[in-house]
């Protein structure tokens, strides 16, 4: 059976205008191979309401799960709650359960509940509340898609949350063996590894350091077994 | 008028499998805000032939210009070029003009211009190339989309090719001010002053530092005496 495939939405024009750099997509990259989960497709999308709901309604159509990032907090820009709502033409308002974890978490600290931070129990109805333990403003699963906050110490904490209730499949096997050669010289024995080795997916990755050419070649599978024998026969082609 | 719009369309398993992180939007997103032109997307895909003609194929319709990185080089899992040919029903082969600026760069190094090198080669009939000053290998341009090299010193060197030759709108001014206050407390005026200056893009970016919260809030827009003056109101609210 093929892994589960899984999307990742990045929303926020600072990404956009170059202002920050993301570091979710890279994170949960990482986290989903380990958990044997393809992550398929990547978009960044503004804060702008008709092209969330169009990516949002297209990722949850096309992948098993969508996790989204940013966009969840309480300032006039934070909007993608109310597009995920529309995208699944769901009713949305404060809710009662996220207003009693904001509650208490600003109890703790005097801080005033005030109408901007009560946009953050902003749910929508139907959605499971995904818990944050750094800032306490809770993400949400609505239908396959998990919607999490952009601030990476928030966006990690809440994808531990999520993954652990997740099924994947088997976690993909990476090798990599370093061959200093130009990766035109590389590039016919492997092609024929890789026809030999359909299941596998094998990336030639060239780099340059002290005038000299070389590259990583990055196998990848869920058979061991397969891996290994494929790395074999490559290291025997270009052994000294 | 509005400024040019923009899609980034990454291309390679090793970004979404969490093997390499992608440098080249962020890269690329800060050379467009500069020059006046808008990224409103990206996407990331793997180097599957159905995903890269789809993707290619929306963004080019929905922006001015497409930029892609990664899958040129001599390895067989580098399919950009047959693809981006494949989404405009251009013809591919391996083109003159190509295959003699890799010839003379093969030929200093005395290093053989074999089939794999000669992949890069395969340049769509209609299409300009892109200087690459780095390591000969062409990009092209081919309807409103620029085709490049992932590799970023090569994918940078290729930007700085195309960017002059691109009608840019009105530089995006980018003025900060950090606030030493919750986001929940910066929220309601700075929504007020969003709602008075429709024209500008106005975003809060918490953070917490040593146990204290804070948030920089950045304000964006084409004319510099409106961005001050925002600022300015920003400020006042939040004197000591």
């Amino acid at each position: 059976m093929p892994n589960p495939t899984a999307a990742m939405l990045v929303i926020g024009d600072e990404i956009l205008s170059g202002r920050t750099r993301d570091a979710n997509t890279y994170y949960l990259a990482g986290q989903l191979t380990a958990a044997g989960i393809d992550l398929t497709e990547v978009r960044v999308v503004s804060d702008n309401r008709a092209a969330i709901i169009a990516a949002v309604q297209a990722l949850s159509g096309s992948c098993d799960r969508v996790f989204t990032s940013g966009g969840i907090g309480p300032t006039h820009d934070d909007i993608t709650a109310d597009c995920i709502a529309a995208a699944f033409d769901a009713h949305i308002d404060i809710r009662e359960d996220a207003r009693a974890i904001l509650a208490e978490h600003y109890a703790k600290s005097g801080t005033v509940l005030n109408a901007a931070r009560l946009r953050m129990a902003r749910i929508p109805d139907g959605a499971q509340l995904i818990d944050n333990p750094v800032s306490a403003a809770p993400g949400f699963t609505i239908a396959n898609v998990h919607v999490m906050a952009g601030v990476p110490s928030v966006f990690q904490a809440m994808v531990a949350s999520v993954l652990p209730t997740l099924t994947g499949g088997a976690p993909l096997i990476s090798k990599s063996i370093r061959i200093n050669r130009g990766e035109g010289d590389i590039a016919a024995p492997l092609a024929e590894i890789a026809a030999s080795y359909p299941e596998l997916s094998i990336g030639c990755y060239p780099f340059q350091k002290d005038g000299r050419y070389g590259a990583n070649v990055v196998i990848r599978g869920t058979e061991g077994r397969m891996v290994d024998e494929a790395l074999a026969a490559l290291a025997a082609q270009f052994a000294a």
